[in-house]
């Protein structure tokens, strides 16, 4: 089990190359090619009637037996749950892995819509302080990653482990991830890597849908919108953007950074215009100034971008205003930060992640 | 002798407490304080005045006596020269220290203007070599700053003392380093630290006059423009933009992307309109792509600041445009860079410099 270090799609999820192509096989209610009669989903109805039919097909093809899933609080995974929690509702456990690494805010929206409002029977695993202790001192962006990966499965399996009778494990795998894989290019899996003996068959109702097409539904199934166009989100999480050996304030940094980031977009009504962004923090300080005594702190990086495959993509222009307001809220906001520098990099040459 | 870590205002040059308000007085021409009846110089016919004026007095104050300054090729020491050449000719030594960390071009001006234009009798002094040995692996911006100017004082003593009965040393004083000295703020002093059998009497030409005065002159004595009005440059020069232990290549990395920047910022007209422009390169590394291979490489920030006092700053908005046919010479002609960032942090709480 590796990851993919330079996958810059916010998929960056671990994955295993003996998975490839066979888990989509399991799911015996529909095969791994998007028919081409398929109509797209681009309007409510046709997202409802999407969601009237999986709902048949999921009470058919579970019966009375439990589903476990991994739900992180990205779209495909949030999609996923509101679906099974329609279709099967308590027979459905969703296990939520807060790894420290997630944006200011979303633990806690995970648990408001899916377990208050949904009613959802939630699993929610503080996992902060083990991520963090395993991850201390370690650089190699690599490595940052196996160990990310590699303790995810470990807590999953962990709490799999004390749930009794689940047969079905459900997945929030998309089309682009099926046909990445059959391309040999990228083996995309949620949850790669348990153990031979937990074996389950699997569960992907949204397997057959494009991006946009699970967005609709996810709005039809009446899901938040912050959730539903949610960007991106590596799955390393905030880990790779507290750049190097990750230590709490900068992560703090990232995160108190990020937000200011995100609520000023929105604010300026660029949240749905830029494809996606967000803040780095490298490890790396330099001179500055602070209430008239010399300071030594971290720069914040911003980094936005737009792109249509994630294989190349522009820097967009940002006006300079809300540059300058987010600059000074970060300045005022985020502790042990003395700058603020945008990236004006395309990719290639750079990458949109930094590491 | 010291240097000031966070002067910021272009003349991080050393010092030395004992010489606080000494030196001034040595010139037996004129007083230390501008006489509250002396004419702001704002016009070419002014400058002729105050040349004519001073070539009078350097002339009784010099007689047939030998001088030597330390020409570095900035505003100050320039006009000091060029005025002394027009005074005494070859009279004066001109000694220019090339420690390697000059901009793009400006050591070839320097041998160009004063040498060939003028006809001065200058020393050029390739001591690349010898600074950049002695700050190799040396990463603390305080020890690289005593490294460059105390160096700097012992290729400056080394070439004084192979030249006979010199008596007088010019400097490019000018009126806000005494205004400064005299506050008790800053010491300013061009060539401090010189041992005590290196005694010389001092010629201060310029020393009552303001920075646009000094200008207006230097354009009366034909100086070209890109060395009047050439932007404030610190004392360490591209040596505190190379962060940390400086090696050659990033500095290459540093005077390329710096020679972009200035081209770029004269081709959009902005030359004039910011107070100082620059590039740093901090010795930190980000994944990019090119060629479709992974990447690892510096990122090069891009810094511009306004300002009146050096003691706050803002930063400019630059057109997008600009910013963008910056970044994309960068990416392409300046080797081991994959990224580019525009500094948005004014000052306070940062610096303009970044250490």
């Amino acid at each position: 089990m590796y990851f993919d270090t330079n996958l810059d799609n916010g998929r960056a999820v671990p994955y295993n190359d003996d998975n490839l192509l066979k888990w989509g096989n399991r799911n015996m209610e529909q095969g791994n090619k998007r028919p081409e009669t398929m109509e797209r989903i681009t309007t409510e109805a046709l997202a409802n009637a999407f969601i009237e039919e999986q709902i048949k097909a999921l009470r058919e093809q579970i019966g009375d037996k439990k589903v476990l899933l991994a739900l992180s609080g990205g779209v495909d995974s949030s999609v996923v749950a509101a679906l099974l929690i329609k279709a099967i509702g308590k027979q459905l456990t969703c296990v939520h892995v807060n790894h420290g690494l997630l944006r200011k805010g979303e633990p806690e929206q995970v648990v408001e819509v899916f377990r208050n409002q949904l009613g959802a029977n939630l699993v929610y695993v503080d996992a902060v302080d083990r991520f963090l202790d395993k991850l201390a001192g370690v650089e190699e962006p690599e490595r940052k990653r196996k160990i990310i990966g590699a303790e995810f499965i470990r807590v999953f399996e962990e709490e799999a482990r004390k749930l009794d009778g689940i047969e079905f494990l459900a997945q929030g795998t998309i089309y682009p991830d099926i046909l990445e894989s059959a391309d040999g290019i990228k083996a995309h899996h949620n949850v790669g890597g348990l153990p031979e003996d937990l074996k389950f068959a699997l569960v992907e109702p949204v397997k057959l849908l494009f991006k946009d097409e699970v967005r609709v539904v996810g709005k039809a199934l009446g899901l938040p919108d912050s959730m539903v166009f949610r960007q991106p989100f590596p799955g390393p999480g905030l880990g790779v953007r507290c750049l190097g050996a990750i230590t709490r304030d900068r992560l703090e940094a990232v995160r108190e950074s990020d937000a200011i980031l995100r609520e000023e977009f929105a604010e300026a009504g660029l949240s749905g215009k830029v494809w996606q962004f967000f803040t780095i923090v490298p490890d790396f300080k330099s001179t500055g100034i602070r209430d008239g005594r010399r300071s030594f702190d971290w720069p914040v990086i911003l980094r936005a971008v737009n792109t249509v495959d994630a294989m190349t993509a522009t820097v967009p222009e940002i006006p300079f205003a809300t540059l300058q307001k987010i600059t000074d809220r970060i300045l005022k906001e985020v502790k042990g930060v003395n700058r603020v520098a945008y990236d004006l990099s395309p990719k290639p040459v750079a990458t949109i992640e930094w590491e």
